[in-house]
């Protein structure tokens, strides 16, 4: 459970809840109802697109790490396909029609201060659409592994590291 | 969301709570304290362990399926990693400890009834313990690819499917 994670009231009766063993842990849960709360995890996806050996990056309008740069990424609702939603934040984010082609990595969170659990990372393909930022990116652009801009999140860093080492322009694996 | 959530009162203040645009989406909002409550995607992770060529189930001993086999598999709690929470759930329902030695797939649900809506599948070698079912397995066994059990869920059988294609005493990808 995160530190961001707390459960004072039940979600399903109202009343307060308390914490007890339960499906193998301490948990919290309901006196009157009954129901167990389950912390479950963040989940985000993120998307490597390559456009003749370069990368397309997102500029953060908004915090965390304003101005600095991501792979277009985001959190994943319940019921979200985790493909499809990476393929959604890539058309929020940079107007290009997205499909993912492969699946490249799953990291756990590394530090208490990223925003998801459990980061989910694609290869996708550009399939319509014209590059033009949108949803909470101010820019949107595609770079060269020599002229990487400042990058928002270790977890971002990470990727793009992978990338640079795995990656290229006749490359299908990251 | 899917058909097992509901939100009517606030986790944190206990209030009732009212379902508003929020975050780019219907979400319910407190309007006494402002928490925005985002249903996080339930995670489930599963292993593939192999001996010579043959693949590691458990009978499950509780509804729903029960008395059908599985891979090894359970959901992930916040805060934990995907691939140790693996490990942990092969650890308590076959009493082999094991590692994970690589990523095969990420499944989002392709079913209302799939416990989760995101099953991530790591193969995992034994790297100590004995082989003796716990937790919620009744058995725990090595099959052939010719002798399998009934298996339980769709995911299951898909994951079964692929290694079946994939999979084998001399090969190392599912």
């Amino acid at each position: 459970m995160t530190g961001m994670s707390l459960a004072n009231y039940c979600l399903r009766c109202g009343h307060a809840l308390e914490v007890r063993p339960a499906a193998g842990a301490l948990r919290p849960v309901c006196p009157q109802c009954g129901r167990v709360h389950f912390f479950d995890p963040k989940v985000a996806v993120g998307v490597i697109v390559e456009r003749a050996g370069r990368l397309l990056l997102i500029q953060r309008r908004g915090e965390p790490e304003m101005g600095k740069w991501s792979i277009p990424a985001g959190f994943v609702d319940a019921g979200e396909d985790p493909a499809r939603a990476a393929e959604r934040e890539g058309w929020e984010e940079t107007g290009l029609k997205l499909q993912v082609t492969a699946l490249v990595e799953v990291y756990g969170r590394q530090s208490p201060t990223e925003g998801a659990d459990i980061f989910i990372i694609y290869r996708a393909a550009v399939v319509g659409g014209a590059l033009a930022p949108g949803d909470d990116a101010a820019a949107a652009e595609y770079f060269g592994p020599e002229h990487l801009p400042e990058l928002a999140f270790a977890s971002t860093r990470r990727v793009v590291a992978r990338w640079q080492a795995h990656g290229g322009p006749d490359s299908d694996s990251v």
